[in-house]
């Protein structure tokens, strides 16, 4: 192999863009946006956060779902392979954490059969910001021992070979994180209820976590059926952990400003910094 | 209740530092570290982010692991109270993500119950840091569509009336993520397979993930239960997302450097940067 070594080699970092809030970025990601030649960022990336990029980058949105032309994985791993190559530094950008439900696997080894360079950087995942703005734990010492994570694809209906294993999911001592629940809500309230899982087990759907225009809907995992579907994004906590007085009243008969201003007790600190 | 209406508000803010990397903290994190009166940080959190408080704070080891003393979760929350009271703005700073293991819900119900504001900054957890740094998914369109968070403490043997579940907790299309898995190594070995996980499923123990004294030891399942123990703090992920050809070249009889070379492929950065 010929090297031209006064050339500085190119690198992929396959980057979490973390929830949304662009103050969620770690330092890290901010210094390689700033540093990069090339960003290839999916669409749920917020402005805020590609405002953060150098003056020299060049930023391409390689999102599969709002982009008005389909751009194929393959073509996207060629973006990257092909920049790298050619000695530039590419800043892969996903929402969230890139390992959790980030298709980082395929990314990963289409840049290492070609050799390239690459390092995967850590972000803020959502179920962890949609927690915490709700001001609640994950897990609990004395409700929840365990935490599942599963995509809103495999909640929805897909005959029952694809059915996912309903009852080691419908653990009384889990929460229970549902990445993008889409449409499965009726589907997924039903199967987990059949498996064992109380009705009144408290649930909650955070649309757009972490940005001033998050949203939350409590209910419960019988109430969960009566849901068309969640908005996108939106991520579904279920689980005892969540069971707080504040939680119980909102899930009542509140009204809907009685329930949210019961439940932004603790809010997205933009909405009461001023 | 007689406000003193010309004094700031005091708050706390539950704020997750990350994985141990300066860099993996939040922007959000690194702003309120500065801004800061009373930082109240665990054991684990790094002297690299306690260097970055700022100079008005007044610092604050509350670690109940290597404290020369013993500090209760009552002395913990009376601090958060009486300096919130004060008008101070605190720092709870906890390692990883609060709401992961992290005893959040105890110090959110001490703060609501005596009426402090409070908030809660999410922030990397291990299992995102350590699956990144070794260029690993944490899910797999083909091979995992879940992931499961666990502690070591149920890990451990603790009587039949204390073992988690395990039959739900062995799925094959799940990755397994077991935080602090101290000395429960062999018994988590035995209880996995006996619930029908493949012995030689792909497992990895990353200590100080995200640090410069990162190391990972690579093995199987059923190799787990030749450990002994793992070294504090470190994190263990299971599964068949793990499963790459330097994964399997790692297990197989490679001399520790070859092993080593394989495995950093996609190094901490810092090793390869100078």
């Amino acid at each position: 192999m010929i090297r031209q070594s006064a050339r500085v080699p190119g690198k992929v970092f396959l980057v979490g863009a973390g929830p949304g809030d662009p103050e969620l970025l770690t330092i890290k990601a901010h210094r390689l946006l700033e540093q990069a030649d090339l960003v290839l960022h999916d669409d749920l990336v917020s402005a805020g956060i590609i405002a953060l990029t150098g003056p020299r980058s060049i930023v391409v949105n390689v999102g599969k779902r709002c982009g008005t032309k389909k751009i194929t994985q393959a073509e996207i791993n060629a973006l990257m392979v092909d920049a790298a190559r050619d000695g530039k530094q590419v800043v892969r950008l996903k929402s969230g954490d890139p390992g959790i439900f980030g298709r980082l696997n395929e990314e990963v080894g289409a840049l290492r059969a070609a050799n390239v360079a690459l390092e995967v950087v850590p972000g803020v995942t959502a179920a962890n910001a949609a927690a915490a703005s709700l001001g609640v734990s994950l897990t609990d010492r004395d409700k929840s021992s365990r935490v599942v994570f599963v995509s809103g694809h495999q909640a929805e209906s897909k005959g029952a070979a694809n059915e996912p294993d309903w009852n080691s999911l419908a653990q009384e001592n889990a929460t229970i994180v549902v990445y993008m629940p889409g449409k499965g809500l009726g589907h997924l309230s039903r199967k987990l209820i059949a498996a064992g899982l109380a009705p009144d087990t408290c649930s909650v759907v955070v649309a757009q976590a972490s940005t001033p225009q998050q949203e939350q809907f409590w209910t419960t995992v019988g109430g969960l059926a009566d849901l068309d579907s969640a908005a996108s994004p939106s991520i579904l906590l279920i689980g005892r952990t969540l069971d707080t007085a504040a939680a119980r009243a909102a899930i009542q008969n509140l009204s809907a400003d009685e329930a949210f201003q019961l439940l932004t007790e603790t809010p997205y600190e933009r909405r009461i910094a001023s």
